[in-house]
């Protein structure tokens, strides 16, 4: 996993994002970290704290102060950058044109109806959040090759009956 | 979970759907089964039996004679509205409005750049394949309340050089 | 209140509606009910039971039982239509186009930003739910004529760590 | 409430906003103001300032002065910033990506023809003013956590026969 | 005037319309009454009443009860069709396509803007509403041809200040 | 109506406009004129100018000219600005999301279809142009208010036969 | 060019067309006729009488008394279906899929501004109209093959000054 | 002809269009030229020359030559802004905006099968190309006032059987 | 290949289609013949045949023979559903939701300009033309498994110079 | 092939691209090299080698090293700017406005359904893969023109069964 290259911020994205972004990605291309490296020095998981370098997670004071460390970046310039609430879902338009992140948006379209069946089976009328929620992603490797694993696990919230 | 009461079909999506799929789920009201039942007497999982009911999955001809069995259709009754290649994506407008549905759409809204990055660091340059893929849903406990988990799991496929 | 015509189904939105929206409409033609006599009896607020009418809204067994009673429909007829999981969000596109609708869909237009920072400095970051959610109508008079007023109310969702 | 961090502007919103958001944004961070200490101070309600500052609500010359001595602004500056008309709903594109914002969106979505035959029925023929309005957002907390309560008062509009 | 040929309606709209509106365009086309005599038996606007063909305008028993008349039409019918609140703004897609139409669309994309600054200047800030309101059609001629007179009435509505 | 504040521009709207759009804007918040003052200088209707200042009007010759008289801009510096061929409607994209444009552009969607049936009995198979056209805003105030009219004027146009 | 065979109507078409138009093609195709042949019968350009078979056109009494001649189908039913005030437009989605229509389109989008810069330096601010308006369609044949020509000459038609 | 004002180009569309296009505008507005004058000196049709000016449109090298000593700017500097293979399509969004382009968006709306309906018949299958195409203005004047003609003329070019 | 089942019609599809396409996919169902079968009676390409199954490809009088006489069809029924001219395109919205169909799309979206740069400098300014245009599909076996090899073969038409 | 000029880069594009675009596309132009010169030198192919010049691809250190060599450009310079993951699908909006790119869409969209049916019954249910996947593009010249051939050829991706 160490010998794949570190993700980059691609320039023609930072319109859409907080300053922050630029910020976290130019240090991390510096120290040449990967997100699960940083992900370990903050404590949080690796996908949460991708999320935190676009602009779609908030950081803790914590977070905060473990970033300005790894990176040698002044706590007050990033928490100047960093302490606001986030302003979510504006890093791309709807349906993404990235084939990689497509492919999430596809699962979505075509197996939608189905997970919504099985979950109002197994749970009633309601919705699994994505708030109270975590994700993670997992790399398997078998004699077909590799697999990517990705688990979302969201609480349940039925609807209220009023 | 066998108390909640089963999925039907809403009668307003039938024109979206391949006509098995009023068969199919007229037959499940009429038996009263869940996907989970279903799936258990057909050898696969639920979410692909649900997705097959709404048209986004190929049935086999094991599948047919399942499913022929245990809601007492005429197998070559089914096996004409099934036997077909599906026309995958069509059941919902996107972004979807229904919102069990949309909060996994704002998953992948919200999260889609850091789930690439994170594959990206893992995998190199490619995408999680959502063919060579399986997912499935299932339900944690804790004192919080009810934990709603899917996993998608997919084969990565690296970008050929050419 | 009880002089105002009571409010009907336009056929045009029928299909795309569930079976059960023309059936109830149609009762409460016949009965020449109000949502406020109806969610009387039934014991639910009356734009819960509106909703329930345009399949926004789940029924449980309670409910068509006092809908079957209230209209003289056979519980079995509406036992068939009213027991599945709704499939929210269908009967109108967005922006919606009926001046009354698109009032509310400004207010969340205009004064988007200002909620979501409002809430945030109250209750830090996550979102009001609008699943562990309820509303309602009430109308004031004052000297200067009929005032509506709508009430939401939704449990603070933090988003979690992870 | 203190405790929450304040909220402040992203600077990618700054190409949707009036100059005089830029300015009180950072004139609020500076002094590390909440919308409901600004609000006191000015004598409007939270939400009607918090729109202010995102340039979706007039400033009275009242409103200028206080802010400017809120913020020790000169007059003149905020004045020749603040004095026009505000061009209202721009400051986000439709449906919204924002969590938060779009839950509100949701519930128009999903409530909104319930409201209609609702505020018909009590009201007769009309709609719900969003011009002559106010609203408020309030927090409650219970047993099973926080509460947060949005209020919509709107004057009722009959249509004019013609 | 009276030599033009009256309007009638186009079948393919009938899905996007109530089902007053095929009944009254029928019997319109069978007596071959124009708007304008139509509007003087029943003592309201010709726009008002062609607006109340297409569903976009509310009947009041009087009204039921003069079409009823007009048209030789069982009041019963009329009136259970035309009784309930009219679900407006569904008959066209926006942009329109009709060059008629159109034209009237251009007109508030080119002097939209034109339009505020003026009333704003007039009025302050607010709004000239759309329901608190009233429109007519006139027809001119000098020598340069005929003209088409619209005329836009409405409330001004200014912005309550909370 | 001279106590109004006079209308200004919104920065964020600038890309949208001709260069002309910010000198003029400019200028008439340094002089503090309404649209009514400058329009009587000269010599047009005041919604002509306001189109003008936003880039949606032609000037002549001598509109530049009294416009550089009013305002003290070097004649050429405003010629060059001024006297090319309005390149038009790109001030906002429809729908609009200002409530007070919205309202007539509402208009058009509800009562599109009746003012084509009226004119077109009135006058034949035609339109009403939006070029050999003229508008007017008027203020009237009655024991219910404040009452904005708004008239538009265009010319006739038959379909040719051919 | 008799050789090629005649244009008929896509049955999936009828619903966005006017019930003359399957009454219409059905007897063209009865009757075998080019458009051609058909337009010299009614004395009008093949294009006009193509737009009134999709309903695009309006018909004087006498086209309805020439067609109904040409194919032998009663006066009334024709007049009946044929009457109406035309509601243009609604044939296809823009943009146009089928690619001859398409490549109309793309002509418009590439040419556009060339086009209104060409025509305002030879007519000034104003607008070729489409309503004042006759098009043609011809064929050339040289030594590199076929030609189409297509002949639009509109009436031009200047702002007006107000 | 001569009496009009040249076309310039409207700044807000630069963002839009390639490097050569606003060094050409600037050009032609400082020798005041019209493009009927360009293109003779050019050699080629006036539209072909206004394209060329938004980059829809190939510069030969002796077209460059020909701008150059006409615009008195370096060949180097020009040769390297024009000998680009065009990037089309880009300078508007559809529909177009601008009345004057609208209407010629309009009638392909209108009559778009019409024309394919006539071209058939006249041609078989196939489309008219708008590649190898040539399209021109001319003004006629009659008694009613002055036309605007357009000519399109494309390569008929049929399906390829396979 | 022949142990693939043959691909069927999806009847969610035929409101999309014109008659001939069930007319067509039901004979090829009851006579379980696969389109490569179909091409070798026809003397056509297996996807330009199923392209004209789905009335995207014209049939000349000799493909409609071989039809009626492949599928027992009288001559003249399938004479009168398949003779007009093909409305191609409107078989589905783009973007595409169907997975195979959207990898092709995405292919064009990922791919487009670097296939542009490439044909320019191989071929001057113009484009390859989908018109006078083949295309084929191949299967191949590797170690790695199947690859499916589409063949897109146009003529290349350079732009008119005018 | 050596004397069509060679593709360069539009300005105008640049925001929706990589830094590293117009580094390398301005290398190119002085260079004057083609891409299938450059293709030659890299080792790669040349429609490959125009997706890297666009962002669209991947650059292996191999490949940065090499297109150093031949712009002369710093190694690191041109590694800082190439080393990242690509960011796919952002050079342009759907449906492509240039005609070139138009026409491979349109490729898409009418023969789209073909295409799935005749893979279908070569492969199975599945895709074609966009990812496992190589395409080139040929020049073939004969009698009648020149004709451009593109290849896709993606490995062929089964539905996982589960």
């Amino acid at each position: 996993m160490a010998s794949k290259p570190i993700a980059t911020l691609d320039a023609s994205l930072i319109p859409r994002l907080p300053p922050s972004a630029p910020t976290l990605f130019e240090a991390k291309k510096a120290k040449n970290l990967s997100f699960e490296a940083i992900a370990k020095e903050v404590g949080r998981d690796e996908v949460a704290v991708a999320a935190l370098f676009y602009g779609q997670s908030q950081a803790s004071p914590e977070d905060i102060l473990k970033l300005s460390q790894i990176f040698d970046i002044p706590y007050e310039q990033l928490e100047s950058q960093l302490s606001g609430y986030p302003d979510r879902g504006r890093t791309m338009d709807m349906p993404p044109k990235e084939p990689l992140i497509y492919r999430l948006y596809e699962i979505v379209q075509n197996y939608g109806y189905a997970y919504k069946a099985v979950l109002n089976e197994k749970f009633g009328d309601g919705i699994m959040s994505a708030i109270s929620f975590s994700t993670k992603v997992e790399k398997e490797t078998d004699e077909k090759g590799d697999w990517a694993v990705i688990t979302l696990r969201g609480k349940w919230l039925p609807y209220s009956r009023f």
